[in-house]
């Protein structure tokens, strides 16, 4: 098979390295580094830079790169801070095609060493070399061994082989080496495959977008895991988050900055910016990235889809040797959603032949520790493997015993190559690494975290439903909008103006500015009618008693405007009024809030969320990059919680999401549309009527881009 | 120091042990607990008890236990179920104190094998014998080595010294005796010392509560850790609960049997009574207990209250060697609820001279790996410790290292000795058999869950802020209340009037059957009004068109009352209708819900919860066992994530919580005194007015004694 080519395959897969700075004091970040690509086995050439020495044990070494004079794919750089441009201008003047600075002392520090970087960054794009780094660990590439890295995670003993108990490979990209490195630790401990590790550091060049679709379009990787501080190169992140989601590789991700100390931290330590995180949400959500907030966690989902084919459906089969084990297990995937069924009578009668009588073939399938005596655990997996009942096996066992495992390698190792569905094993109490060992033969990863597992199996299920969602191919909106700059504040009227021009339905309302226009407008609009104050400057009408509903004839009415404009003077002397917006009462419906935001990574993200208090006190919001097309805002209006209330809840009639959706969907492009001069847009609420009567928006807020994007 | 005896000492510190069933081979369960309790090297005398042999290796083996003729205070038998009974009998005409029973395949398996236990129950009450089990896993008592179980987690290897890293002990009660085990597994692995660990089996007569007992006083346990299927006697449990909570002890707990799956499972394999989980929660909010759906996370969170003392504060400092790692540990503590705050001037000048210009000392204190080679961790957590900026630290290091760690026990030792701060390390790599090693010899337990241990940081904050509930002293409702049975659904105006009677205040409302009687209330209650149709048999008036609100005036009244009629007429033709309820309208408020509910463990339940969809969508209620005080219900209030709608969101006026926290008392107060006819009662909704303006019921329901309760 021919395979494609991409810039970076000379980046992980190198013939040649140079080690700029090379040392041969072993205890030192240059001289571990040499160690350790050494031990690894690397096969291709090394070549050590130090006009200190002439050698490094039988290695030659070269008083500067130019003198190597032989082809370099990779030059490390490991120098102090000041002479790494100088060193890299040399890299590129010898032809040098990759090179990773290890050095820190750069953007993290601020002033000059950030100016550095930027001369750095410049050299990258004048010269093609491409750079990773700097203030970066480097990469450790297992398939082929290659420890371009001083983290002592790779480090190899004799004594320990690498257990490897996954068939597929999780490639590991991460902002921060020392988390890039925990990970591939705690993976190698689990016996999780990996392609590559990758830590990248201050990203002068070569930034997280970039590896991530290497490893997207890379054969050896078929599952990705990052660790994410601030987006460098959003473009071609999005893209490259794309084409993962129509490989169908999973994205495992973990985005830090969420809280205030957090996003101090990662702005401070890799100079990055760490970002506002709904837009981070919205992009993971839309490209199905499955987010985790746990180390061990997140390896363990990777270790499902490493090892396991996705499921059918959610049914989930318990087998245990534990009747509390099996009980933890069942509510633990049954808070994640998973349905843990009643096996059907006649699997029961089967199960019940090979098991005692004080065990249980409900579900969970209580086998009891005799059971394993006499082979029965395999042969009930056999059974519902076999069985239309259930999606999923999971196997409860206790894996202590440096000894024993409850199953035999011959038996078991077929059903596992074979397996259709995910045959997952748990162990409540910590495995031993000869248990760890012998299930590996069999293509078996053990997970321990009863928490971690359940969240794995979960996103196992979920994952089977996923549909990326197809390239962006809008009819954009042609808008008729005038030109120019839009101001910071609009008003309620002014807001639905441009909504109504950008495509969208607002209620036929009139803007008066005197009891005559009043009266006048009062003809066309039938009662009960809305009177509002209109003023850029009384964002918050309410506040200012600027709101009259439910008013019933045009004596109230003129009532109410008279008393509208002298609440607005008494609240706000200074403020310029444009009048009193009337419109017709809005019929009932469940109120929902939508609103779009410039982000400053990822542009204008969309939001939905229930109306009310339900936002604000219980967070039940949904984003997504924007645009989003009809089918997209129909999967966020469902990903609510209160979605529930929007079909049919407690008998209530089904309110109109189609006309939701479509909302949504129009408003998302309008944003794009007016990404350079507007920067917020809110609607709250917007009224969903029963199915077919559409929508009212009843109240809506323009911010113009003069305001700073998030 | 003078201890007071408790009556399970004998049990838990035998002299004494007789095995019923030993046996010489040691691959099976009598043989491999007769290995386990001598290679632990219990220092008593053991008498093996089995026909078939004289001797057992160096030891005798009995005929019977009544051929021993020396005092046994333990007896575990592993025999036949048909067989244990006679064992038992015999055991109690030895004089035997204890016994514990191993044999499966009694309540578990219902039938015959439940009534042999219900004989076992008899037996133990009528002598006076403890009975722990049937269907038990034994005990383990650290401190003093008694290995009274097979369970493989005890085995001891002489290689592998105990790794001890918390000062202070955690002893574990397991309804299950695998998951008991696994928590002990788990526990030693991370240098946690346990007092006690004990599977109870299935509680013929020694149940969790009791065992709970016991541990609550026992001088060897500071934590206790408990899972937990259903507690079968509650009365015991509850009583040690509140002892748990008086003598300071943090309990630990996780419940199964949350999920029907889970329920089938639990109610299956131990014959439990898996409870209604929202009374269980309830308890365990009332008496402090820290709930746990994680075995790591229950051990981890263990490891904190076993190694550090309270905090004083929320105010977290993480010092860091890995940029990303201490942004990924504030993120964690940030969502906890907890601090990270920014250093004070004065504190960042003093850090920032610890450690390299990359490097950051704002928190997380970043102190990057150059630090830690010249001694600046040690530095800085002395720093922090005697700073008042923070109330904890965590050190946030990589613990791989075989061969080293990043502080010097000498310099760590005297600090940890001597914490005032809780002082708690973190490894985001795995840590190494050394690192553990070396950190347990300064009282020093690592973490290496990142989830897990902002869970525990969490709790022991949360814990800090703990006051048990003193013993109930409630001076108890005095009813007038008509004696005899209540009838299973009472309608809104008896439902009202008996809360009346309770003491519990309603509107001033009218019951009228005509119109005659209508015009009659009408002259004493104010427009405008709320009229809703009364009978037994429509629970749900709304449904049925059976309310009308805001009733204007005596002929909008008329036409309300025939319309009421003919709608319940129509929607149920053979209600019996009582007529119709004339109230004022309720004053606006924050809408609630208050109920009880009789648990069939633990009696009366009093519920709290905002009205509406929140109840519902998103599951923001709050329980509590009945009878509580207004200081408990207003704490109730307080857990509300809905809390804040009453305390003035929005620029709102507060609402009359102290009026609100009354009715919750009175209400759980009158669930009580009425336990035995009344089965639940449900207040939905009470609308909450403006601080001191009080509160109003506008609908209520009692449900009578007949219905089955939970």
């Amino acid at each position: 098979m021919h395979m494609p080519q991409h810039p970076l395959d000379t980046f992980f897969a190198p013939n040649s390295i140079a080690i700029i700075g090379a040392s041969r004091d072993e205890k030192k970040i240059p001289g571990l580094l040499l160690t350790f690509l050494r031990r690894n086995g690397f096969s291709g050439a090394i070549f050590p830079v130090n006009p200190s020495y002439e050698n490094i044990g039988d290695l030659l070494c070269y008083p500067s790169i130019g003198a190597i004079g032989k082809p370099v794919d990779l030059a490390i750089v490991i120098i102090p801070a000041r002479a790494v441009l100088g060193a890299l201008q040399d890299c590129a003047a010898a032809g040098v095609k990759n090179a990773i600075i290890i050095s820190s002392g750069f953007a993290e520090e601020g002033g000059e060493s950030a100016d550095m970087q930027a001369e750095i960054a410049e050299l990258a794009k004048r010269t093609g070399m491409r750079i990773s780094g700097p203030n970066a660990e480097g990469f450790y590439n297992e398939p082929r061994r290659i420890a371009a890295t001083f983290s002592p995670t790779v480090d190899v003993k004799p004594d320990s082989p690498r257990l490897l108990a996954t068939p597929r490979r999780v490639g590991i990209i991460a902002q921060s080496g020392g988390i890039g490195f925990a990970i591939y630790n705690r993976a190698k401990a689990m016996g999780v495959a990996v392609s590559n590790v990758i830590s990248t550091g201050n990203e002068s060049d070569l930034a997280a977008g970039e590896f991530l679709d290497y490893m997207a379009q890379d054969a050896n990787t078929d599952v990705i895991l990052m660790f994410i501080e601030g987006i460098r190169d959003p473009q071609m992140f999005v893209a490259a988050a794309q084409r993962a989601a129509e490989s169908g590789k999973p994205v495992i991700v973990t985005k830090v900055g969420r809280s205030g100390a957090g996003e101090r931290a990662a702005a401070s330590h890799t100079a990055s910016m760490a970002g506002w995180t709904a837009a981070y949400d919205a992009v993971f959500a839309k490209y199905g990235f499955i987010v985790s907030h746990d180390l061990d966690e997140a390896v363990a989902i990777a270790a499902a889809f490493a090892s396991a084919p996705l499921p059918r459906g959610e049914r989930v089969a318990i087998v245990t040797v534990s009747g509390g084990a099996g009980a933890w297990m069942a509510d633990t995937l049954a808070a994640e959603g998973l349905q843990v069924p009643e096996l059907s009578d006649g699997l029961q009668a089967q199960v019940r032949a090979l098991i005692p009588s004080y065990g249980s073939p409900r579900n969970p399938v209580d086998i009891t520790a005799q059971a394993v005596h006499s082979g029965g655990l395999q042969k009930i997996v056999e059974l519902l493997d076999r069985s239309s009942d259930v999606d999923v096996i999971v196997v409860v066992v206790s894996l202590s015993s440096e000894a024993r495992i409850p199953v035999k390698r011959d038996e078991i190792k077929p059903l596992i190559d074979r397996q259709i569905k995910p045959i997952l094993f748990f162990t409540y109490t910590l495995p031993s690494q000869f248990a760890r060992t012998e299930l590996a033969a069999s293509g078996i990863a053990v997970f321990s975290g009863i928490a971690a597992f359940g969240r794995a199996v979960s996103r196992l299920v979920s994952r089977s439903r996923f549909m990326p969602v197809k390239s962006l191919a809008f009819e954009m909106l042609r808008l008729t909008l005038p030109a120019g700059a839009v101001p910071e504040k609009l008003s309620e009227y002014e807001s639905k103006m441009l909504l109504r021009e950008g495509g969208i339905s607002v209620p036929e309302g009139r803007l008066v500015r005197d009891q005559l226009q009043l009266a006048g407008a009062l003809s066309g609009i039938p009662f009960p009618v809305a009177m509002k104050i209109q003023s850029r400057d009384i964002p918050h009408k309410s506040e200012a008693g600027g709101v009259k509903v439910n008013v019933r004839d045009p004596g109230e009415a003129a009532a109410a405007f008279d008393g509208l404009v002298a609440n607005a003077r008494r609240f706000k002397p200074e403020a310029a009024i444009d009048g009193v917006l009337v419109e017709p009462m809005a019929a009932p419906g469940v109120e929902m809030i939508i609103g779009t935001v410039n982000d400053s990574t990822f542009g204008p993200i969309v939001m939905a969320g229930l109306g009310g208090v339900a936002t604000e006190l219980f967070k039940d919001v949904v984003y997504r990059p924007a645009p989003v097309d009809v089918a997209e805002a129909a999967t966020m209006i469902g990903e609510l919680k209160s979605a529930a209330l929007l079909n049919g809840f407690r008998g209530a009639p089904k309110a109109d999401t189609a006309a939701l959706a479509a909302l949504i969907a129009r408003l998302s492009q309008l944003a794009v549309a007016l990404e350079d001069r507007v920067s917020e847009i809110e609607i709250n609420p917007v009224r969903v009527h029963e199915e077919g009567a559409g929508i009212t928006i009843v109240d809506a807020l323009v911010v113009g881009r003069t305001a700073q994007p998030h």
